[in-house]
């Protein structure tokens, strides 16, 4: 049954958004001007993609470490590329109690100023790096337009900032990380994204280069979910982070930083939800079989569903027994909305045809299920079957609105009437990334690396191309 | 030997501290007045803390949720006498990019605020109740002086916020929650704090009472180290948090928080370490043991060290081998100073008696151990005793320095000496709190709950005394 409180899809994506974080109880709005409340069943999604990248870099060696969040304003203007770049969304901290502060500070948008003042201090050999650095934390950007994880003025990110003797070990892990990025989201989130270098216009300000990984949402706009940065020796030339190398010489060290955000969430949704709620891929959903009994006291009932549980947790299966008050249909379209991947119903009246009722929330599906069947072995193949089809459903939907576009009337063709991955040549000239931007805000996603000629000339100029780059529009 | 870069608890306690916080490379001074780096070593602390607590307020039943950082001024005045305390320490953000915001925001101090704001629109019958919300997040207070961990103006800290249905309800969660912080600390810090009731006088600002965890330092210094405050329907009426009851009438939400920050890590610190660097219980350690190969390229020793890692890892023990290019003299001090609970010796010689060396950080004892020796029973029942002793060693003093005064010399007497936690009967009246507070700024720390009657009197005023009181200095 259609969810009354969520507005369809196809009719108004924006508000469809919105309303699917709602009725989920994913975040609401607060009294604070752009900013939100990440609520519990939020906060259980950023917790394990906490969890699970977390683990993953400390597999890589990465440590964690917690720098403040003020910037004092001195420290900051020490790197000019950075500071006009954030700029406008600086938030200042002015005050204390009644008195103004000697020097202002901002509140941190981004850490590498921070980062660079510690690392300062504490490199002095090539024995010291590479220096792995994570940290897990809230940052703010003054933005004006806001809509919930997918532009917050806070939101919660990690931030890894790494520091090594060569640039060439310094840019292989501006590329690791990349990989980590693309890996959690085929793998973990089912989104097939697409990734690539950025151009110069579209790169982070103070940065050589940045790596990119690029998600396709469902309406066909783009959405950038995290970025690598090979920051070369530029920040730390303007910070004086020095080492000495092997020959005995000072050198200015090589600096990468790196990041993903609860934007995520928002990913999340746009790419797997649909008119009746969330859907979570089951590698990161929070709880990802609810068993719901129904029939009051029974004890067959009861008995069952509690062997359920035990059995399916016992083999690292997130799930719980919904043993509340509310009725069988009121449970079922909480998980619904909710997102759960698998709802087991355990019936009294179904007991006695020996079967119960399992549901697939990806696909709606209910499957009748013999008492007999070995739970574990069938759910555990039911996650995997569900995590690998919401995949391949993303990518089916990645593919369709993916295009090619060979000059300017192709892109805005495209552009008018759906848009999505554009593929299409381009001379490296900064005034045709301007000109397509004209085109309803398309710009440049990523330069694909090693990418395959479509044409031999630029889409906008028609003049010689250079590279093989994804456009888009964006959120 | 000893740690050069130590200076002696006993020549000089505070610098002492510092000197370890630095040498075990916990966190470490920035640019930003009063605010740290929390490095690995001190973070993964942080981490291991982190992840036990958690567990346990999950399994209680809490949830994690995330409220905005920032406060608009005029939702923080509703509530005039949390301001009234935390007035002189907030910070104030007031500017935007080259804007003026149109409204001065607090950064949080604490998060009451945002909680009842949230609470207020969320919250509507008995039936939603309770909401047991939990955060982690930094927040900031604006102190004069500061020092790692003990007082820093931005700390990490976990905050519970919970609201109920009856007051019946609320007490027990605050003191239930308390019980959850007494239990940590006893079990799996080792320090055998005391918890008791905060006199009016040092009760949190707009709580009705607050519950407190307190330890005693090395030094005879107490440390407020958690807190769990119950605060009725005051808030709740400030911020109209109201729900319809069972009798379907109106009625204002019961509330409750606690809190629990980085400086459990100064507590560690300051109870445990000593002139040779920290010694962490191995309940908190994030790694337990230290294998260090002694002589180069001896198959036979790389290969014992190997075995036994992935053995003791196999059975949960963190535990790692040092294979780093350092000497194994270096090696064996950085275990010291980074207080690893038990480091284990593979030498070339030794093998050839087939004996190993282990040492234990707390008694710095080393011990021979026949290679046949089942090594995963025997370190985990040397980690069990180490966290033992640790415990009864740290009860040890803690008795040592608990006093009882009758009167006023007694207690200057003590104080003037040797200061600790000082068992005295009070009257009730601030005056005498306010008189013993000239005595080298000694505090009441808390009323002894079913507090055995000491004395008929009043330790100052000599009129009749009501309760039984710890008293003490603090940080």
């Amino acid at each position: 049954m259609k969810n009354e409180a969520i507005t369809p899809r196809d009719e108004d994506f924006a508000k469809w958004y919105t309303d699917v974080v709602r009725a989920a109880k994913l975040a609401d709005y607060t009294s604070v001007k752009g900013c939100i409340a990440i609520e519990p069943n939020g906060y259980a999604i950023w917790e394990k993609i906490q969890s699970i990248m977390d683990a993953k870099f400390k597999e890589l060696g990465h440590v964690n470490v917690q720098m403040p969040f003020l910037i004092p304003e001195s420290l900051f203007n020490q790197e000019k590329e950075l500071i006009e770049g954030f700029a406008p969304e600086l938030l200042w901290a002015t005050e204390a109690g009644e008195r103004k502060l000697e020097e202002r500070c901002a509140i941190r948008s981004t850490s590498e100023t921070l980062f660079c003042d510690y690392y300062k201090k504490h490199i002095t050999s090539y024995k010291d790096l590479p220096k792995l650095y994570n940290q897990w934390c809230n940052v703010f950007r003054y933005e004006k337009e806001t809509r919930p994880f997918l532009r917050s003025r806070e939101f919660l990110w990690q931030e890894g900032h790494t520091v090594h003797a060569t640039a060439e070990e310094a840019e292989w892990e501006t590329k690791r990380m990349m990989d980590v990025y693309k890996w959690f989201n085929h793998e973990i989130l089912a989104i097939p994204s697409i990734t690539g270098k950025k151009t110069e216009k579209e790169k982070f300000a103070g940065a050589e280069y940045t790596l990119t990984n690029e998600d396709l949402m469902y309406n066909g706009v783009c959405l950038q979910d995290g970025t690598s940065h090979y920051f070369g020796q530029k920040f730390s030339k303007a910070y004086d982070v020095k080492f000495t190398n092997k020959d005995n010489k000072d050198e200015y060290a090589y600096y990468t930083t790196w990041g993903k955000t609860t934007r995520a969430i928002a990913a999340i949704i746009m790419v797997h939800a649909d008119d009746y709620g969330l859907v979570l891929p089951p590698r990161i959903a929070p709880k990802q079989v609810v068993i719901i009994p129904i029939g009051k006291d029974n004890e067959k009932v009861d008995e069952l569903c509690n062997k359920y549980q035990e059995e399916l947790t016992k083999t690292g299966i997130d799930c719980y027994v919904d043993n509340s008050e509310k009725s069988p249909g009121f449970k079922f379209a909480e998980a619904e909305v909710n997102g759960i991947p698998v709802r087991i119903e355990v019936g009294a009246r179904d007991l006695e045809k020996n079967i119960i009722t399992v549901a697939r929330r990806d696909t709606r599906e209910k499957m009748e299920v013999e008492v007999s069947t070995d739970i574990v072995t069938y759910t555990k193949e039911l996650l995997e079957t569900i995590q690998k089809d919401m995949y391949d459903r993303a990518v089916e939907r990645r593919d369709k609105l993916t295009f090619e576009a060979h000059n300017l009337e192709d892109m805005e063709k495209i552009l008018n009437t759906q848009p999505g991955f554009i593929h299409a040549m381009w001379c490296g000239d900064e005034a045709c990334e301007t000109r397509i931007k004209e085109i309803k805000g398309c710009k440049s996603r990523c330069i694909v690396e090693d990418g395959e000629k479509i044409d031999d000339k630029c889409v906008c100029c028609g003049k010689e191309a250079k590279y093989h780059v994804i456009w888009g529009i964006q959120y």
